[in-house]
């Protein structure tokens, strides 16, 4: 019965993509319930796998909006 | 000072429905705040409900998106 | 599907009590379940309750910890 | 390596805003950062804040969706 | 920046042990880690895991605790 | 309304602590509800905040259990 929940930022993995695809939702939900069986011997059936898409500007790390501390770290600043 | 979180897929209990009504989620909140108050005498003012809505692709079972996991359910798989 | 999640302070409803009793989680699990039942005819067996208790000192309200603040509300502050 | 998230209403803090600014959500992810780093001494680039925006309808307080609460108050009910 | 909690009930997989093991909570992140890399290319540096175990009493499924539902399961009730 | 989680791992700031003390755990709670207040206008009343102390070995980071990974980090791996 393990619940598994990825929280995310929206955002694709290719370029114009704004978010990821359902295939890759799909392999996230498969790789994810694969595990609890495999390590926990957890039934596929009692498992729940929840995806948390969260806006940039909703994501801060290093004191910053994500976006903004990405590009200061590119910056090497 | 509870506080209930529900999190459910985000589509309706009827057809053509693609969300559950405020008038559902107001029965959410009725219930489980006075659920907290009967069991636990938790005064209705310092309870929270918190309704969580998930996209059905971002809700997995079975090792799969859910809506694949109940036709396969249907089909007896 | 839903997951229903329940945070609570980890005290109990009597005097004496240092949490609630397996009774009272019961009640709760039984209680939360229903209503998802009742609301949205999700049925029990695809139901997960979770129930979460926090120490006092690890739950702010009022900007203090709640044992604090529950005593200035007392004494009317 | 802390996780800090911030759950709110999806509502503006002035008259015909919808939600928070831009603005606000990097001082609450600038001020949750700093908070840790001052408090426990956790560097700003292990730090991660995740705002959470809920539906007026989806937040619950009193039994009643937070909006209708909120008139009760002002009613003094 | 993934972050990964994995909700689970506070047992053993073997007989005699009360909680999963020191070396299956690591295989947890590795895989979980390596599971947001893999279909997500998100860096392993940048991924958090949370392992979050629940008292079975805590943890109710089909409206039952759940190791009360488990025997009924079992009883084919 | 804002509820504030901060979830951190269950260790000292000092040597010789094994969580962090009441003392600081007062301090995020008020930064935390002060935030909220400064920047929303929410009133400290209706924040709550929740602090999560998670044992070390089931915090992940960088794919590895977080003591196992500080290791390596120093190391300069």
């Amino acid at each position: 019965m393990p619940i598994v929940t990825i929280e995310i930022t929206r955002e694709g993995t290719e370029p114009g993509q704004h978010s990821i695809t359902r295939e890759q939702k799909a392999k996230l939900i498969e790789g994810a319930s694969k595990l609890m069986l495999d390590v926990l011997n957890k039934p596929l059936g009692s498992t729940f796998v929840i995806i948390e898409e969260v806006d940039l500007d909703n994501w801060g790390w290093g004191g910053l909006p994500v976006a903004e501390y990405r590009k200061r770290l590119k910056s090497g600043f």
